[in-house]
């Protein structure tokens, strides 16, 4: 059975948890319409998040690419528009590294839109009763980065139609509870859910071009 | 049995549904440590819902009141610190009223502090996992207005140790769908659930005193 | 001649300038309409500076009250409404304490709704071109202490019609530069612009009264 | 000799008046390092505007085009980083149009990042004692058009080298006044003076390449 790689991220930064993680892992393993999810968790540090998110692309030959992250902060669950090619940190990431102006991809293109079916999953989520939305940054943090090399690795593999972009999550409780300011938050099974909802949208939107 | 008043709000503004009305719905007549829940649905309308309250805590004679309502835009349940003597509407009641610089009660003191017991409700609901926080300011709407009311008519009554205040409740689901912008929200469950825990840490404050 | 009393505070947390110290610095000593400013500067601990204006209010016995601070974070200039019978900080004052959950005054009222001429003050500011609103909190550090006691002891000397109130200032630049985030400031210049304005109707009321 | 292109907009929506508008106005003629400004008034509406934008580009071959715009409700002045291959408007145009998921450029790269000196613009802005930021997203407005569009042209006239971006500017006095909610704001001077210092350090890095 063809697969759907979902992925999130290890805890980073001061948050104890990381809500994608919990996602991916309760979902490892499911099906998503015609699609079997594999769930992978990435470390927070670009150019190994990045090499195992090759690695995943080369032996998983996944038809379908959802990657998952935290955004403190935002009130709701969003699907990022473009990745760019800039790394600049404004927090260090897990090995104590704060990239500054430096690209993601050397020579790559300066940015790659989402290949996900974003209206589709916003129709899906609030048929669902999630609110969501649009984002028009995904920032420059290691999330970013992730997605502009799926999507890089993907044409680099001719395998550019493989629907692929990036979901940030709101803080869970677990996230919430340790910001020193009040941050929206989400309980974690409803984020899992939005993630859910998402991954079976992406995977109709292959079927429905098979 | 020694009855808490519990009271939501009808939907009001451009808001399709009322988080508040649906919490106190869901726990009419549940068991909140010795305390039974009376539940009431108040109107969005400062005179009417004020004559209700009086009619209220006259008939009922509660051991607490806990009074809620929405406030779309918070990212967090929070509990109000003060009521002031002001009411002053940015949007209409439903009434189509618009109140300016009118004081709740004419002669009043000119505002009372809530007399919930507001770190230990904190605590319940940081120990339920459930982010909270007080709030310095239960605006000059007719939340602040009802609050301001019963704190007021307590003391007529001779009673100002029962305990009473304000929770302000953000967003469910329903009312984000809704907006223009994209607002924080909880699930209603997780709303109804941090009204329920607030209800049962008041009520053992009471049973605390006895 | 009768004065107007103009109140700034010292620096405080990671703030390197105070623009309320700079704006009254600025208009000492300057005409108000009918009165004569007489700035003070106030100490960021709520002990001393209570015990200042104490001393203030009784040499000077000003026409017209007018306390300023900093309010980092807020976007526009604004006239608070109401002081609060509450000391809670979320950062320590320039003594180092954290007071919480503290009354400003033992046994005084609960809070004290401002006596200066709010809506003529923000007529007044549309009117120079500058954007202003009421705030409903002046949250509940020693901006808002300060508040509380000018209007407390204006009460105790038997002086309640003394129009006295707090205008909170957004970050100057200077301020700003020193936040980690990007938070809203305004030129120096526009600030004490502001101060000034509300500073001459705020005299003028006075005179109206004569 | 050589010219720096400025360009501001049109007013929009709701907005009485465009500081970016002020700004450019006041700036036109004026000496940047080496350069002269020649500044152009854009109309809101992306196609119009983009061929002025062509036109222009074509008959001044500017050294350097410095775009500016209005973005109400940021804290402070922005330098965007990229403009991307989208327009999705959440407010109409001023020809009444909302285009919705439409390329900027039919068969055009996804995004073009900024070429201006970015890091230049913002040391020379804190030395000048205003605080600015960078920005990730310039919208999918008509000034991400309109960004997107000078630098596609740029490269299409085998210019690349001229560094070229986008600088948003939050609210005037003009225009927070006229907004229903509090949004920061900046004097028309503070404002103008932004662009100015943003304008001669970039023709300072356009004299430093010759």
């Amino acid at each position: 059975m063809n697969t759907l790689l979902l992925t999130g991220f290890e805890p980073f930064h001061t948050h104890p948890v990381n809500p994608s993680a919990e996602a991916t892992r309760t979902l490892d393993g499911t099906q998503a319409g015609n699609l079997r999810v594999v769930s992978a968790l990435l470390p927070v540090e670009p150019h190994a998040a990045c090499a195992r998110l090759t690695e995943l692309l080369g032996t998983q030959r996944p038809a379908a690419v959802l990657l998952t992250g935290l955004a403190s902060g935002r009130p709701q669950v969003t699907l990022e528009r473009v990745a760019v090619n800039v790394m600049d940190f404004r927090i260090p990431d897990n090995a104590g590294q704060q990239h500054r102006d430096a690209p993601v991809q050397a020579g790559g293109p300066d940015a790659y839109l989402s290949t996900l079916p974003l209206r589709a999953v916003l129709a899906a989520w609030h048929g669902a009763g999630i609110p969501g939305q649009l984002s028009d940054t995904a920032g420059t943090f290691v999330c970013n980065a992730v997605m502009y090399h799926a999507l890089h690795t993907l044409r680099a593999l001719g395998r550019p139609d493989v629907p692929c972009g990036f979901l940030h999550l709101p803080a869970s409780a677990g996230v919430a509870l340790a910001e020193a300011k009040a941050v929206p938050y989400l309980p974690q099974p409803e984020l899992t859910r939005a993630v859910e909802v998402a991954a079976r949208t992406v995977a109709a939107s292959v079927s429905g071009e098979a």
